[in-house]
């Protein structure tokens, strides 16, 4: 696991145990509905920048519920709850750097402040929603049957008056982490553009660094999904709910 | 379990799927992050209506997160996950109906809409929270520690400018529902107040019909509170964490 | 004007400042976005109560920002801003109850508890909206024109995963209050229905009791909306921008 | 007025219309309730980056409504009216960089995405505020008295649990904007740190490049303020509420 640079200041620049975002590694626990397509290529290429090269197609879209703590600051947890709770809703599409395969997410929504400057400053595309919700179950609720063939699940993300992305599962059977499509590396573009001549700028292609990676108690199925993202034609496709943990490090610039 | 009445019709009134109150019975299992404490019964008359009367002192604080769904709209939790989830804070305080024990509500904050409009119709004094946070752990963050001693839990709730409530609990020991105060019956007032003479009104005091109850995953530990909610001066607490399942089919009135 | 009801309490029943509805009458200010037009009366009978006959199929939609303090607690616009300020979106529909004319609104979107809780005790079928957003000019804003023919407002509501409401005007010429469409009295319905037997349960059909009115800085052009209310087909319509004031006092029963 | 630099592009990377920062420059139009107070400058270095010198410890607070829209999206006023209405929440410094004099916003709270990262490209210091609210009146309220001698006019910024700020101005009489107490530049920092050692990272102070000023509808009185920012003791404030518009087209480097 690479060590967070020593320089790295919390931002906005403000001292503090209220800075926006505060020193990783960043830990994360979270419960995903997914939904995998197969998006048009000639479409998804508009969506990713120049320096990655969309793949076959293959694509997935996500909402989920992440707990996360910065390894600086795990007392968050009980002392400021709401910083360390929240929803996100992407989509991801397969592309090559060179030779190295991996996802890009073209916009990946939030619905918290710290998770929005967090993910912008390692790469991510990053956008706050007002509003994603998804189906949770309760293990004691007396009206909710236990997890089975055939129970629903859905999710949406609205922003405005739009709604950007919602999908569902019907899950068939229990699966393992193998069954999931795997894509590779995360990647990312850290971007930091100007707003004036005087300015200097900064982009640079990531590889987002993910460690300690565990999934458990997926369940496959089928998926349905709507977006407002141009994917193209959307081909029919498969879902599966899960629960997933992972440490993001930091981002590492990208070489040709 | 009682009867919905047959007469029961939505709130407001609004014909199809997009009412404020679907027809219950309703079903919930929730997340408990508890403390109990006792308050000073002659702060404490102050907040309960007239009919009940104070016992001891004893109280209990909660924030909690709740999936409730209800049974004549199960499906809402895939279709409409926004009308199944939200978070609560209240104050509870012991009291009598006549000889009947049980526990009245002067406050009880929720996230949404439905549980607001919805408690009000069963009695309960439901005001709506601009955030109601609490402590999730995830079994799969490589940044948490498993639940065991000393793992602290918080929370809490805000409306305007104010701190309405926030707790904490520090866990020690697992335990079970035996090792949970009881209270009793949960007493409600179902009120609807006029704003002009030509106008009915009605006032009743009730008995919430819960049924199916059922707790799990208990720690036991100390616990602390604040609240805006003149209880008097708060004797040393107790805490748990703990989840819950019930039904709720209405509320019954309580005849002296 | 009607003085409000000696025996009106706060609702919830909670003691002090923090109540959900402060004593009456209530003053409002607002500025609107409005769109009138005509929606097919066999669908529009399936949008009102019983005791209300739908007209020749006028209506109304509007979303507005409304500033609104209550008379016992004029205080508040500095101390508790955010008890005075909302966004309202509303579908009415003209009807009669027996001889008289007036308007009864089906659905009434908001974005504060307070507003919520005070409308339905008055008789509006008031629900909470997740995002009511609507054009704002200002003055001094370089980049904005003076109100101008062309210039177009919008707005919209938003709730869960759907567009409740979205409408826009496009401004052509000053106008007066005289060239406003006029609906006559403003219906309602009291209504608290029960969920238990044993419980009592009120329905009243009212007359809010409006006074004060003053209408100014009417802009007159057309209009277009779409709504998830079931108004049949709309025919093309006329908009209007304005600012406008009242005071509420209650609501009358209405008797047959 | 500077030009926006040709490549600036939209951040995040997004194509089309949803992106997050349109192309500046972008106008403003904003009503204020400010407080002047006087800080502690031993506390006051400690809020401002090295590059800027504290002056004699002269501050504002304010907090204010805004109506912004870029000159490349000015249809977004109607139809993505949630794209330019916000509220902001600040504290700040008079400070020098060298010889110019100026001042610098140690936190800036906004309640949209599109202003926080607008915001943070041009150099401020801006966070997400979960709820800003401020006095408004409105000409038509019949409740309201007209602007004049003892109205008082308040504001809060809450985040999480915190109250960061609150505010409020006792009006005694009208002004002119020469009545206001003056900063000179507008200073801040542009800042995106690195998460990660093989990262390019960038810091730059800057002064926002602010044109067509305007101030209207002066009113001063006196102020008071409470903040969570470490200021030192706060001394006996002036306060004033007004209008102003201005053009942000960017920000400028500052060079030693």
């Amino acid at each position: 696991m690479a060590e967070p640079a020593e320089s790295m200041l919390d931002h906005p620049l403000v001292p503090g145990p209220t800075s926006a975002v505060e020193k990783g590694p960043w830990h994360y626990g979270a419960d995903y509905i997914s939904v995998y397509f197969r998006g048009d290529p000639s479409h998804l290429s508009g969506l990713v920048p120049h320096s990655f090269h969309v793949g076959d197609g293959a694509c997935v879209a996500y909402v989920c519920e992440i707990i996360s703590v910065a390894d600086s600051a795990l007392d968050l947890v009980s002392t400021h709850p709401e910083r360390t709770v929240y929803r996100e809703a992407a989509v991801g599409v397969k592309c090559r750097f060179g030779e190295r395969e991996g996802i890009f997410y073209p916009m990946m929504w939030v619905t918290t402040e710290w998770s929005l400057l967090r993910g912008i400053l390692n790469g991510y595309q990053k956008r706050l929603a007002d509003n994603i919700s998804l189906t949770k179950l309760h293990p004691l609720n007396p009206g909710l049957k236990p997890l089975s063939s055939g129970i629903m699940f859905g999710g949406f993300c609205i922003k405005g008056a739009e709604k950007m992305l919602s999908l569902s599962v019907s899950v068939k059977k229990p699966g393992s982490q193998s069954d999931l499509p795997s894509f590779g590396a995360t990647f990312g573009l850290r971007r930091f553009p100007r707003t004036e001549k005087s300015q200097a700028e900064l982009e640079e292609p990531v590889e987002i660094l993910k460690s300690n990676s565990i999934v458990s108690d997926v369940w496959l199925g089928e998926g349905s999904l709507e977006t407002v993202l141009d994917v193209g034609e959307i081909e029919p496709s498969s879902g599966a709910i899960y629960k997933a943990g992972f440490t993001i490090s930091g981002s590492r610039v990208l070489r040709p």
